[in-house]
């Protein structure tokens, strides 16, 4: 470490243990302007592919690169347009062009800027390029400070689904500088507030309660904000390193997202009408519903998750999706052709309670479809 | 195992111990009648997506398809162009999506049917569709047998060189059926005898020697065929379990390899004019020669090596290759651009002898040129 880094203050460090793969994710406000020493002292004579959106570009990018200039670190940047869609083919393979064009080596590292969106394509092009290149990961959404930059999934997009195609590619590195989240807008951020609420959810209600009590900090950037991160990425590494490559225990984080990715589907990734965030919110309220008619759950429980989310503004009903919604059998469709079937029977996260939650292997189908027209009327 | 596995003669096994993703490589005569018993086995109720080229598809793929059958192992077929520019990125979407259209799980197996283009392909599908599939190798070309299939680099091209995009993606079994290359045109089998060579260059004189002897059985199908597969297995899967992700030791396995992909990119992959096999023995019989002239090697061992080479009827020079070669300058930047390049020195295989190759990290640019310049003349 050298002397830039030791003058900041220490940021929250959450370890992510495997192995030979194990590596920091360091959370603090101001952790941008450190990115060049960071990324110097940990891959000494490395050069740099930034890939980011066209919405960092305009906001984050320049602290960046000067971070990265006065480091001595020398580094190319890649823009591909900000939005879900981008996390497709066609992008997958520009990029990987564009960083061989550079004829960056494989111990010279991708650093993605961005959202989860830039995240995932740019983990992908990472793990891609000759079979693996150094990844590092500067979130600038909360949902990727959180969730996507923690735990080494990266991938696009098919028309069969969302992220079917990709790679387990762990970073090297994340920063996750809280202050960049200023600049979020009002719906990214609560968005990204869901996959807060769901480590309280999964296995963790005093989380939860706190959240009840301290959600406003988060949202307008006191020390809650890096309480709730550091929390929430902890929570995230525990059940990574427990299951790295999602055979089990991983499957947890997937709480919400069964329904919210077919809902995600079932709007054609439409942003305008659904953020990722917005389907997991929805989509947990609905797994606690679920739960509730199968005799698992409280309903008091349900209440509390749907009151809490609608409180900091997110929705919860699939009537608060704007526009027309398919029939409930094409949702179920589309929920069996999601990554998390296993030889044809449905898995769902249920739950017991708030923080009481459990993997479920054998839905039936006929099940799932009541509840979902029960919910449609 | 099953009645119908062990009523046949008991196959060479190579185990390739890599912990976890440890596995078996089958070799013997018939083994492809074997395939569906020995997928069941494994992967017990997984479906299969057999990936193949147009010529296996005239020559192997119905006796694959019935051992499937025959087994019950539900499958179904994607059929590629064979030749190298099938390596590339639109024909990897595609069996993506193919794959993903055809509703195979994680758990199911992507069976690659083929030569090392086949595997290759199919093996980065399979490590990329749901961040992963069960891989199965049925090589039926020498080369593929001997090295490809073996080790798990998967991989694409790309317009800046070969195999710059790709996974490590290791297969859970191999069968080597040695039969299969009966078929195997006498070009495309000298070709893959390279590789087999090339094993006792790097580190094993007397299997070189034991070649020199006894080459003509394994090319008419004699019992040395399988001693010679299975000698080359054991040789590279004790490089690979060294050096899993190709840190280290596993460089070894380049020799020939700088030379000769440089030849391959000159020719622009026209396999009319070079394959991949010919421009390793040429590639090699350049390695020794290099470390000739650099006063490594005894010159008789660089003599013996062109003569065994020549013997099979492999070529040995640049001016073997039919047709126009660009000038050295142009080849040598084409070597400095190759995945081998480690912060902008010139890594080299050389050798102090048959069977005693090794790395060396800090070859100069001036040296390689002046050594091609007088091999052009
Ligand atoms: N890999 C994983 O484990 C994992 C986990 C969860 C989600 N994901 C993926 O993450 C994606 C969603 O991530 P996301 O919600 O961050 O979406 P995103 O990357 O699209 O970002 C949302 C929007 O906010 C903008 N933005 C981001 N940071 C900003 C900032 N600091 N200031 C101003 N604007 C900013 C972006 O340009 C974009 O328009 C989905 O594709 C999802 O599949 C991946
Ligand atoms: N992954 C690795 O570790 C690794 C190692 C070495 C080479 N490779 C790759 O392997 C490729 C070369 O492999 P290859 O030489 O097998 O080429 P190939 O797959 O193109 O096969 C050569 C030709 O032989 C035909 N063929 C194959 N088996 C046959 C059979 N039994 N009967 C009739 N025809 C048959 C094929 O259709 C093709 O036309 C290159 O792309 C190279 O980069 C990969
Ligand atoms: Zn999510
Ligand atoms: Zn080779």
């Amino acid at each position: 470490m050298t002397a830039q880094v030791t003058e900041t203050e220490a940021p929250d460090t959450v370890r992510v243990d495997l192995g030979e793969r194990s590596y920091d994710i360091l959370i603090g406000r101001g952790l941008l302007a450190e990115a060049g020493e960071r990324l110097k002292a940990l891959l000494p004579g490395s050069r740099a592919a930034i890939i980011t959106d066209e919405n960092l570009a305009k906001t984050h990018l320049e602290a960046l690169q000067a971070s990265l200039d006065e480091a001595g670190v020398k580094h190319v940047t890649f823009k591909v347009p900000a939005g879900e869609s981008t996390k497709r083919f066609s992008m997958f393979e520009r990029l990987c062009d564009d960083v061989l064009a550079a004829k960056l080596e494989r111990g010279d590292a991708v650093v993605a800027l961005g959202g989860g969106v830039v995240g995932d394509l740019a983990g992908f092009v990472a793990a891609s390029v000759r079979r693996g290149m150094n990844f590092i990961q500067v979130p600038t959404s909360l949902l990727a400070q959180v969730d996507s930059s923690v735990g080494g999934k990266t991938g696009i997009n098919s028309r069969h689904g969302k992220n079917l195609i990709g790679a387990f590619h762990q970073p090297r590195l994340v920063l996750a500088d809280t202050a960049l989240l200023d600049t979020l807008s009002p719906r990214e951020f609560r968005a990204g507030y869901a996959e807060v609420a769901k480590y309280g959810l999964i296995d963790d209600a005093d989380f939860f309660a706190w959240l009840e009590e301290n959600h406003e900090g988060i949202f307008s950037g006191g020390a809650e904000r890096e309480h709730a991160v550091a929390t929430s990425c902890r929570a995230k590494a525990r059940i990574v390193a427990e299951d790295e490559f999602e055979t089990g225990a991983r499957a947890l984080l997937n709480l919400g997202h069964t329904f919210g990715h077919a809902l995600e589907a079932a709007v054609d990734y439409n942003g305008e009408r659904l953020v990722h965030g917005e389907g997991v919110a929805i989509g947990m309220r609905l797994a606690h519903d679920f739960s509730v008619s199968l005799g698992l759950c409280a309903e008091d429980d349900a209440r509390r998750v749907e009151a809490h989310l609608q409180k900091v503004g997110l929705p919860t009903h699939m009537s608060d999706i704007p526009g027309q919604l398919p029939p409930t059998e094409t949702l179920l469709d589309i929920i069996a052709q999601d990554k998390k079937v296993t030889k044809g029977a449905l898995t769902f996260i249920l739950t017991r309670g708030i923080g009481r939650s459990f993997v479920e292997r054998n839905v039936e189908r006929e099940s799932v479809l009541a509840f979902l027209e029960k919910e449609m009327n």
